[in-house]
């Protein structure tokens, strides 16, 4: 049987989603709750990578056991052997075609910014920058929508035979008190897209850069135009949709 | 010259305000800050400890020097050898007369409680429980504002030397959303006594126990009537005025 399920974590003490020798990862966590459950190592799938440090309302894995459990059970027993900071919100069966990485259709990723009034309790949670002109970043990141070659937007090191057209449907910024609240709904994320086209954002909000720095950076694909990569503490992988 | 500090930290992460050999805690951070700048050993004195785990909004601490210094100059350096869980808000010179301890004249406590939607971004900074009865619970808190022998709602190895009787200007319950803030504003508060005042409060509203127990614990003045003492992480300490 396949098992899905909705997994929720603060990342500031994990060196990240995947998996790395010798590093308390998110999956290692996973996996030690699995196999003192199963008694066995099990294969896990996640909807993709969330970096050093990046947090998770909905983060989205599924596995296969041979074994017949109860879904309720199981999210009982799971949250039972993983610490506080990781929580899983729901088990469910589902049919062997969901693919937890391969069936996304969707994600929602929020960066959070305080524009004010940082204290030591925003730290692991959300970014700092004052001084940020709203309306400009309003205006920029409607640049962001649509589909567009993102290769001059994420990580330094680029593979290239991966396909970097990818297509944003809905990107704008609430505002929340002193938060500022960046939502990017898409098909998917380039490793570090949403930190450098928050960058992008950021520098343009603080003055240092002209909005048309956008068009640019599509155009040319050179991901040494943009510098500025935000930090992790502000990043949130909020929902996958399937 | 005698510098009066005002200083706020994210407790979680250590064990406490006061020195203890090994562990770490804030007081040992401090110290270490001030040698890296003075390059001697300073003795700071606080308004008061605080446990494993509190928070500070608005701890005070003061401390002598022989060398003429720039209070700016001396924040901006404290807090660059801080961790940014430790943060230095305010450096001022004070007359010799001022004493982070003995000059206090009212303390400032919240508590914070969240009721629902309790995340994994929530746990080191409030508790969750829910159900409480709101009602009963501002019925109850009424009971600690005056002047009482607390030797019943203090730590359990008591000092019998120790003076119990304290006054408590104001207590109150605030609602912000899903999370409850509960204020205590006193002479001073002893070992523990505002999580076992809260924990009494918990258990009312609850409906475990009724809202008599407080004075029964106020009369016997026996610590072993209320039982639940609630976590650390939702206990801040605010403000300490002089």
């Amino acid at each position: 049987m396949r098992i899905k399920c909705i997994i929720s974590y603060d990342g500031a003490d994990y060196f990240g989603y995947q998996a790395q020798e010798g590093l308390v990862t998110i999956e290692s966590m996973l996996d030690n709750a699995l196999y003192k459950i199963f008694l066995e190592h099990i294969k896990i799938y996640a909807s993709g990578r969330t970096d050093r440090g990046v947090h998770a309302i909905g983060q989205v894995i599924h596995f296969d056991t041979t074994k017949k459990i109860n879904p309720n059970g199981l999210l009982k027993a799971l949250n039972s052997y993983l610490k506080e900071d990781i929580r899983v919100l729901s088990c469910t069966e589902v049919d062997d075609n969901f693919h937890a990485r391969f069936s996304v259709k969707e994600k929602e990723y929020h960066y959070l910014i305080k524009t004010n009034n940082y204290t030591v309790f925003d730290r692991r949670y959300m970014a700092h920058y004052y001084n940020l002109s709203l309306p400009l970043m309003k205006e920029a990141i409607k640049k962001y929508i649509g589909t567009h070659n993102f290769k001059g937007l994420c990580s330094g090191s680029v593979d290239p035979r991966k396909d970097f057209v990818k297509t944003i449907y809905e990107a704008y910024i609430e505002e929340e008190g002193d938060i500022l609240r960046f939502v990017f709904k898409g098909t998917g994320f380039l490793k570090y897209q949403i930190r450098r086209m928050m960058g992008l954002l950021v520098e343009i909000g603080l003055g240092k850069k002209n909005i048309d720095i956008i068009d640019k950076v599509f155009e040319t694909k050179d991901n040494k135009i943009s510098h500025l990569s935000v930090g992790s503490e502000g990043l949130y992988l909020v929902k996958v949709v399937y």
